[in-house]
C-alpha cells in the first residue's frame, strides 16, 4: 500500500496558533465576543501554519458504494436507492449539488463500490468491488480490498489537494450504510448496540430493534479487531467509508483541513484515527447529526460540532451547510481592523 | 405617530406553507432529513407568502445611540468608543462590516442618538437627542422622543424595502446596551435580575454584581409599566432599542422576514411585540448569545435560534454569520431534484 506507507502528517503549528489569537485579541471587538469563530480560525491556523488562513475553494468527494447487509432488509430505502442517487448527483439535483454550488466547490462523485455498472463521464469510476459482501453472513470484502479502497480516497483527494483546494468535504452514498458505521462504532467503542442505532434515514422503532439484533448478531460471528482498521473494514465495510478515511489521510498530510459531514463520515475518521492518529488534528465536526451514534464517535475523536439543526442526510451536506462559517471565522480574521488602527479606546 | 398608527401586519400565509411542507417532502432526501433547513424555508414561505422565497439581498440597519447609564460604570468600555465604533463602521472595519460583505448585504449605519455630533456622508443622520439620560436618575427620554425613535426606524427599513431587500437584519451600537436591555427585560419578565445579567461586552464578577444593583434600584425608581411600551422606553431607554422595534414592525407589514441578531435585538423583538403582538411571526432568531438573558427573551418570543455559537458581540453580526443557513434553505427547495423528476424509488 504505496501511499499509506508513506503517510507523514505534520503536527500542528502551535507558533502560529498563539501569534493568531494574539492578534484575534487586537481586532475592533471585546476578546472572545465572537466566539466559536474566534476558536475555529484559530485551528485553521495551526492545521495550515499561515497565519491568514484560507478555505476556499473548498472540495467535496462523494464516495458511493453499496452494501451486502441491505439484504437483511435493515435499510428504509432499496439497494437500487444508491445508484438512482449517484445519477442524481451527476445530474446536478442532489442536496449537496445545491450546497457545493453555494459555496462554490469542486464536486467529484466517485464510484468505489456500487453494486451495478454505472457509465457516465462525469463519474469518476474507482470501483474496488460491486458492493461488500453481506457481513451478517460472510466478511465484507478481502484486507487487500480494504486498503485498495483506503488508496482510492488517497488519490482522489491528493488530486483535488495539488488543484488548489484548501478545505476538504467528504460525502457518502450507500443505502445500509448507517447499518455498517453503527457496526464499526459499536466494535471501536465496545457501547452497547442499543445505544448506537437510530432511524438511519428513516426506518421506524420496530425496525430499528430488528436492525439492533443484526448488528449484534453479526458482530458475534465476525469478531471484527477494534485496532486493526484493515481487519474491522474487511469484516464489516463499507467501501465508501474506508474511501473517505483515505481521503481524511491525504489531506492531513497536506495539512489541509477535512470539514467532517456526519455519522458515517465521522466513523470514517475514527477508522482513519486507527491508521493514523494525529489525522484527528485536521477535523473540524461539521454538524451534529440526530443518529445518535454520532454524538458518540465524536466524543472518542474528542471533538464538538459547529451546528446542530437536526439534520440526517449524509452526503456531506451538513459540511458544505456549515461551510459557510468557516468562512466568516477566515474573513474577521483577515478584514477586520485592529484597535490600534481603528483608534479606538479599549476596555478601561 | 404617522407610521405607527397604520401598521397592519399581514397573517402568515398558512396555505402556501402547506404546499410547500408537501414539495420538500417530494425532493429527493428522506423526508425530515435536512432538518431545521425544512422548516425555515417552510417558515419563509409563510411569511412571504411565495412558495419558492428569496431572502437575497439581505439588508442590514445599525442604529447607534449612548446611554446615560454609563455614567455609573455599568461598563467595560468608556461610552466614547459608541462614536469610535460608529466610525469603524463607516471606515468598513468592524465585523458586521466584514460579515455583511460575505453575505452581500446592503449595510446603513444610523445615527439615532450617539452623544456627540458626527459628520460623515455616510452615515444616516437621524439623531433624535444626544443619548438617553441615565435612567438612574431619571427618565432615559420623553415618551414623544421614544415615538420618534421608532419611526425613525420604521421609516429607515421601509427605504430599504422599498429599494429591494428580501431579509432584514437589525444591528445595534452603544456602550451600556446590555444594561438597558436587561432592565426593560426585568420589567417584561417581572424575572429576577440576577438571572438575566452577564458579562455584557466583557465586565468582571464583581462589577456585574454591581450592574445588577443599579439595575434593581433603578427599576424601582422609575417604574416602568410593562405592557406599554412608549412608557417603558422613555423611562428605561434606548433610542437604537426603539429604532430597531420600528423597523421590526416595517419588515413584518411588508412580510420581509427578520433574522433577529442576539440579546440587545432580541429585546427590541420584545418591545415591537408590546406595540403589535404579530411582528413575531415575522422573526427567526439568528444565533443564541451567551449573555444569559437572551434565553430568556427567546422564551418569550417562543423563538429557538439557529447558531449557538458562544457569540456576544452585536451589531447585527450573530444574524448575519446565521445568513448563510437561510441562504441553504432557499436553495434546497429551489434547486432540488424531485423523487419523479429524478426517477428515484421512494421508502418502500
Amino acid at each position: 500500500m504505496s501511499a499509506l506507507q508513506s503517510i507523514h502528517i505534520p503536527k500542528l503549528d502551535e507558533e502560529t496558533g498563539v501569534l493568531v489569537q494574539k492578534y484575534v485579541d487586537s481586532l475592533t471587538k471585546p476578546p472572545g465576543s465572537l466566539g466559536r469563530l474566534e476558536e475555529l480560525v484559530i485551528e485553521l491556523a495551526k492545521m495550515t501554519g499561515h497565519a491568514f488562513p484560507e478555505v476556499s475553494p473548498p472540495g467535496i468527494i462523494v464516495f458511493a458504494a453499496d452494501h451486502g447487509i441491505t439484504a437483511e432488509g435493515v435499510s428504509a430505502f432499496p439497494q437500487e436507492v444508491t445508484y438512482q442517487m449517484v445519477r442524481n448527483f451527476l445530474n446536478g439535483g442532489a442536496a449537496i449539488n445545491v450546497f457545493s454550488k453555494a459555496i462554490r466547490a469542486r464536486l467529484n462523485i466517485v464510484d468505489i463500490g456500487v453494486a451495478v455498472d454505472m457509465d457516465d463521464e462525469n463519474l469518476i469510476n474507482k470501483k474496488v468491488r460491486y458492493a461488500t459482501a453481506n457481513f451478517y453472513e460472510e466478511n465484507a470484502m478481502s484486507p487487500s480490498e480494504a486498503i485498495q479502497a483506503i488508496e482510492v480516497g488517497y488519490e482522489q483527494a491528493q488530486k483535488l489537494i495539488d488543484d488548489g483546494i484548501k478545505c476538504l468535504i467528504l460525502g457518502e452514498m450507500g443505502i445500509g450504510n448507517t447499518t455498517t458505521s453503527s457496526a464499526i462504532l459499536a466494535a471501536v467503542s465496545g457501547k452497547n448496540i442499543e445505544s448506537l442505532v437510530g432511524t438511519g434515514t428513516g426506518i421506524e422503532d420496530e425496525k430499528i430493534q430488528f436492525k439492533q439484533q443484526v448488528i449484534k448478531r453479526a458482530l458475534e460471528k465476525r469478531k471484527p479487531s477494534n485496532t486493526d482498521p484493515i481487519d474491522l473494514l474487511s469484516k464489516i465495510g463499507g467501501l465508501e467509508i474506508a474511501g473517505m478515511a483515505g481521503a481524511m489521510l491525504a489531506a492531513a498530510s497536506n495539512r489541509i483541513p477535512i470539514l467532517v459531514d456526519g455519522f458515517i463520515a465521522a466513523t470514517a475518521g475514527l477508522v482513519a484515527q486507527m491508521i493514523s492518529s494525529q489525522v484527528t488534528d485536521y477535523m473540524i465536526m461539521g454538524h451534529r447529526s440526530v443518529e445518535p451514534g454520532h454524538a458518540i464517535v465524536m466524543d472518542l475523536l474528542g471533538k464538538k460540532p459547529i451546528l446542530d439543526l437536526g439534520m440526517r442526510l449524509g452526503e456531506g451536506s451538513g459540511a458544505a451547510v456549515a461551510f459557510p462559517i468557516l468562512q466568516s471565522a477566515v474573513v474577521m480574521l483577515k478584514e477586520m481592523a485592529t484597535f490600534e488602527t481603528a483608534q479606538i479606546s479599549n476596555r478601561d
